[in-house]
C-alpha cells in the first residue's frame, strides 16, 4: 500500500491556506518515505504533518521552477542537524545538483550524510529505491524540462495453501510453520514439499505524480499500469483558453479528458493556482473533471491523506 | 518612528511555533519596509502578518548560514509575479548576489524589475536609503562575515511658534498658514520673517539589528547612538558554555552584560535555539537578562510587533 501526504497544492507562489509543491509517498511496510518536489517551506510542511526528517530516503524533483525546489536545501541542511549518517538519493534535473552545489560553497553549508544524486534523465530507467520501492521518470511538456515520476511498490507475499493441508488432514502445529519457512515436511510416510503449498501472490502498486505540465498525453504509456496519477491542474479550461498557452499548464478538462481515455481508476488534482483557491475556485475546478472523467477523483488540500493498495482502491483518510 | 514586525525568532532550523531569522522595519511615514535576513519561508510569515512584498524596498542579510538567507530568493521571485517594476536594494555578503545569479540562471527565474545588490562591507560607510531612511553595516563575530545593521530614520519636522504670535498678537488666521510655508507677511507696519516664527527639530530614530554574534562589544562605538539593540541570544550561559564556542553564538548574559555597560535604554532578544522554545527555557533566558541587564527589554517571539519613537520609547503593540 501506499500513503500520500499533500504538503502543498498552489501553483508559483504560496498562499495563506496551501503552500507550493510537496508529496510526501510512504510504502505503508514501514517507515520510510519519498518526497515529490521541494517548494519553499516544505521542512515546515514536513513539521506540521508530523513525519520526521529521519525517515526520508528520496527526494524527486520535477522541474526546477523555484515553487517546486526552493525549499530542497533548507530541508536537507535540518536533516543534518541531527547528526544523520544515512543517505539522501535526491532524483532530478542535473540544475539541481549544481545548484545544491553552488549553494553549499555560497552559504557555509556541510551536511553530515551523503547525497546520491541521480540525474532524471537516467532515471526513465526504472530505479530500484530499496527492496520494495521503485521510481521510473517519463519526460512532460513545460517551459522547462519536466518530469512525471512512478513510483512502485512491489513485494511478493507468500501464503501457505491451507485449504489444501486441511484436506489432506496435516495437522496445523509445527508441520504447518515449517511448510511456511520453505522446508519440506514427511506426513504418513509421504514427502510434502514446500513449493507445493506456498502461493506467492505479487502485490504491486502504482502511482504516477506528474511535474508541471501541458500535455497530460505524454502519459499515456506508463499510465497503462497505474492505479493513480496525481497531475497538476493549474486552471479551469476557461482560465486557461485566457491565461494562454505560455505557461505551459494543464486545464482540469485536459487531464480529465485523458483520465477518461485512458480508463484511469484514480486522479487526483493539485497545483491550483491561487484564483482557483477559494470554495468557488474549487467547485469550478469539481465540476469541470466531473463532465469529463467517470472515474474516483479528488482536489488535494494541504495536509489531505489517500492511500492506495494492491486492489487499486483509493481512500481518503480521515484526519482525527 | 520605526515599526518593527519579528518574522523568525528561531536559530538553525524552523520549530513548530518559531520560523527561522526575518525582521520587517517600517518607518512610520510611509508604507516603505525593509526585511533584515530572510529564512526560508520568511515570505510565508510575511503574508500571515499582512506585509505586502509591494512596499518592501531593502533586504539586508546579515551573513550568509542558510537559516538567514534561504528564503530570500523566493520571496524575491514572489514579489516579480504581480509585475513589480521599482527595485529592491539587497545589501548582502558578497556570495548572497553570487547564490542569487546562480539561482536564477539553474532555475529559470527571470524578476520583472531590478535588483540593486550592495556589499555590506561598502555598507560599513552610511548608505541613505530614502530621504529618510538610512542604513549602516557593523562587522561581528562569527563562523562566517556576520554583519549588524544601523536602521536610522531622519527628518526634519518645521514647527510654528505660535507662542510668540499669540503675545504679538497675530491672528490665528492666513498669516499663520503663510508663515508655516516660509513666506514673510506684514503685521502692523512690520515684516514678520517666516525664518524667525519656524523651529526645527530633528527627529532621529536609531535601531541596531545583529546578526549572529558572540562578541556583542564590537557594537560598542556604534550603540552609543542607538535607542534599541536587537540582539541574538542562542542560548542561557550554563548552555553555551555546554555547547562550547564552536557555534560562536552570544548567551543572555553577554548580550545582557554588553547592553548595561553601554547603558542602552532598550533591548530585545531573538534567535533562540530549540530547547529555549517553550515557557521554561523563555523564562531561563528572561531571568539570565533581568540579573545583569536594568533596561527595558523583551523576548522576541514570531509576530510580536514593537515601536520605537524618537524619544527612545519602545513600546510592545497588542495584537487586536
Amino acid at each position: 500500500m501506499l500513503h500520500f501526504t499533500f504538503l502543498g497544492t498552489s501553483s508559483g507562489v504560496p498562499t495563506l491556506t496551501r503552500n507550493v509543491s510537496g508529496l510526501a509517498i510512504r510504502n505503508s511496510k514501514n517507515k520510510d518515505w519519498i518526497l515529490v518536489d521541494a517548494g519553499e517551506g516544505t521542512q515546515h510542511r514536513i513539521q506540521q504533518a508530523k513525519l520526521s526528517l529521519k525517515n526520508l530516503i528520496a527526494v524527486c524533483i520535477t522541474h526546477v521552477h523555484g515553487d517546486h525546489c526552493y525549499g530542497l536545501v533548507g530541508l536537507l541542511a535540518s536533516a543534518g542537524m541531527d547528526a544523520r549518517t544515512a543517505p539522501i538519493t535526491i532524483i532530478a534535473p542535473k540544475e539541481i545538483q549544481k545548484w545544491f552545489e553552488a549553494t553549499t560553497e555560497l552559504t557555509d553549508l556541510h551536511l553530515p550524510y551523503p547525497l546520491n544524486f541521480i540525474d532524471v534523465n537516467e532515471a526513465t530507467q526504472i530505479q530500484p529505491l530499496t527492496d520494495e520501492l521503485s521510481i521510473q521518470a517519463h519526460p512532460l511538456s513545460h517551459r522547462v524540462p519536466s518530469f512525471a515520476f512512478s513510483i512502485i511498490t512491489q513485494y511478493t507475499q507468500k501464503k501457505l495453501d491451507t485449504q489444501a493441508l486441511i484436506q489432506l488432514g496435516v495437522p496445523k502445529d509445527k508441520a504447518w510453520g515449517d511448510l511456511q519457512q520453505g522446508k519440506d515436511i514427511q506426513f504418513n510416510d509421504q514427502t510434502l514439499k514446500a513449493s507445493d503449498f506456498i502461493q506467492t501472490h505479487i502485490q504491486r502498486v502504482h502511482a504516477i505524480v506528474g511535474g508541471d505540465n501541458d500535455q497530460p498525453e505524454l502519459l499515456a504509456q506508463s499510465c497503462q499500469d497505474a492505479q493513480l496519477l496525481i497531475h497538476e491542474s493549474t486552471y479551469t479550461q476557461a482560465v486557461l483558453d485566457k491565461v494562454g498557452q505560455g505557461p505551459m499548464h494543464s486545464s482540469a478538462k485536459m487531464v480529465a479528458e485523458f483520465a477518461q481515455q485512458q480508463g484511469l481508476g484514480n486522479l487526483i488534482l493539485t497545483h491550483f493556482s491561487p484564483r482557483h483557491q477559494d470554495s468557488a475556485g474549487q467547485q469550478a475546478i469539481a465540476e469541470e473533471v466531473r463532465a469529463f472523467y467517470k472515474g474516483n477523483f479528488y482536489l488535494a488540500h494541504d495536509f489531505d491523506q489517500f492511500s492506495l493498495d494492491e486492489n487499486g482502491q483509493l481512500l481518503k483518510i480521515d484526519k482525527t
